[in-house]
């Protein structure tokens, strides 16, 4: 009767590396957060399920860092600074040791990039695919959030990076498209939170796009009431984007996993959040009266895109 | 290009109305949360798969309360004040909307019995089995959670309301003993989180038993660097448990799923802990110096139990 069960060493080999301060070391019932004096918390939860939201060949690090980065992806859309996280995980019997091992390295090897900690959680077996999920606590100024409405008419619409990449990489991952440098998988795997690119008094409304440019865009014209016209040639690709020529463009403006930021900035203050990044920034169009996500092609004329997205759900 | 797609007009039907101050009515990509001025957070996360932690035939409210239940125990065992949870919710596609409206209805009864709202989360298909993890926040005065560890020698071992009805709930729901007024199969399905109960001046340490108790109480001494020694006669038992027989009693102290506190408490401090609150408290045995957990029988002898609780790992 002195001996602690398997769910208990598991924890302490693997996760209780990752505890930060508040954890007491994954042994209680319970974390404790001393929230940081004057600052109002940005919480947010992301599930990943094997086969869906990832391939069941990844490697565990990179599932591991994936789980943190789509979370800490939320945080960066409000404009909030990373604290802490809970995290669950329903693994399989037959889940191997190492298979935890490189899940938590991943996790550890994040904690450090974005300076988080792990705050608790829960560890259960489940007869179905390897299912887990997080919450991730971040902190803004009271009222500096940045929120999915906001945008107003003749705001222009601008995003991070590049988009369409980690769709793409998907595709290469199952075979469909070559991918000689690896660079679409990489994009696939390992999605770059933008955290530290929105200042909130240059920025209208922000969302981050993990369901397709097109269609997250209409989640940010509908909280406004308004329509968001996109410039076709304006859009952002890779130069591995554009080697797979114009039959993929459709995936690149409608497939998920981007994790960019897409912005309604007021015309003339871009500039001005540019100069506080080294994340390069795309105006790709605007918003105007009306509803709907419009893309325009080369000659001004307006594309008939066959899918919006895709739901998780 | 107007239409959100299912998962957005699912989290609307049920789940929105759950929504409380700082949700964003779900439509943000995380919530916001104004900790109380001068108090510490307390987080716990806990999941539920179907057919591990439940039964698939379990009616849908009752799942929602129960994964409600069992972290609102989690913030009980520590003295904490529920505040707001988040929520990830992996089913199959072919879950009913009735299931959904069920379960977001039993969160909703339990809400307004417990005070507390839903902040945000996740709601996404599985080709697995349904599977539920919620993150709940608490808060406590700054250094006034109380905790696993701390229990002395001499301490007397305490828990609220009666041992083992939930593990013989199970058997009952599995056909396997006689449950006639369904006391047993309600004892599993909805515990009663011991909130308000403690009073950490009051107690040296706690835990709630979620695993069975003698493995959690193995916990509360191992934390402490001490043995526990329990009376089996002092072991509140219901009068649906004592109609079991004797054959059954090694369930009662070996099974999971009770949810009640198991508290050190010093000599002669109970009382006052009694006039506090009206859920029954029993004595059950002692700390001593040592380790391990042991069972004294009726004559004093020492019992050999062969399973000491159970895993979910």
């Amino acid at each position: 009767m002195n001996e602690p069960p398997a769910e208990f060493s598991l924890i302490a080999r693997h996760f209780r590396p990752l505890a930060g301060p508040g954890a007491l070391d994954l042994l209680d019932d319970a974390a404790l957060l001393t929230p940081p004096p004057g600052r109002q918390l940005v919480l947010t939860a992301d599930t990943m399920v094997s086969g869906v939201h990832f391939l069941p060949t990844d490697l565990p690090d990179l599932i591991g860092r994936k789980l943190l980065r789509v979370n800490l992806s939320d945080l960066a859309a409000m404009a909030a600074t990373p604290l802490a996280y809970l995290m669950t995980v329903s693994a399989p019997h037959d889940t191997p040791d190492a298979w935890f091992a490189g899940f938590a390295a991943g996790l550890a090897r994040d904690q450090r990039e974005f300076n988080i900690t792990l705050l608790g959680g829960d560890t259960t077996h489940t007869p179905g695919p390897l299912t887990l999920s997080l919450t991730c606590i971040g902190h803004v100024a009271p009222g500096q959030a940045v929120h999915r409405h906001g945008a107003q008419p003749g705001d222009e619409i601008w995003v991070t990076g590049t988009i369409g990449d980690a769709a793409l990489g998907l595709q290469a991952l199952r075979g469909g498209i070559p991918d000689p440098g690896g660079f679409l998988a990489d994009r696939y795997h390992l999605p770059q939170p933008r955290l530290g690119v929105l200042t909130p008094a240059l920025v209208h409304a922000a969302m981050d796009i993990s369901d397709g440019l097109v269609q997250d865009l209409g989640h940010l014209a509908r909280a406004a009431g308004l329509a968001a016209e996109l410039t076709l040639a304006a859009i952002p690709l890779s130069a591995a984007a554009r080697a797979q020529g114009p039959a993929w463009l459709e995936t690149c403006l409608t497939g998920g996993d981007d994790y960019e930021l897409l912005m309604a900035i007021p015309p003339g203050q871009a500039a001005a959040l540019q100069a506080n990044t080294a994340v390069p920034l795309h105006r790709i169009g605007h918003f105007k009266p009306g509803q709907g996500v419009s893309v325009l092609g080369v000659n001004g004329e307006p594309l008939v895109l066959t899918q919006t997205g895709w739901s998780h759900f």
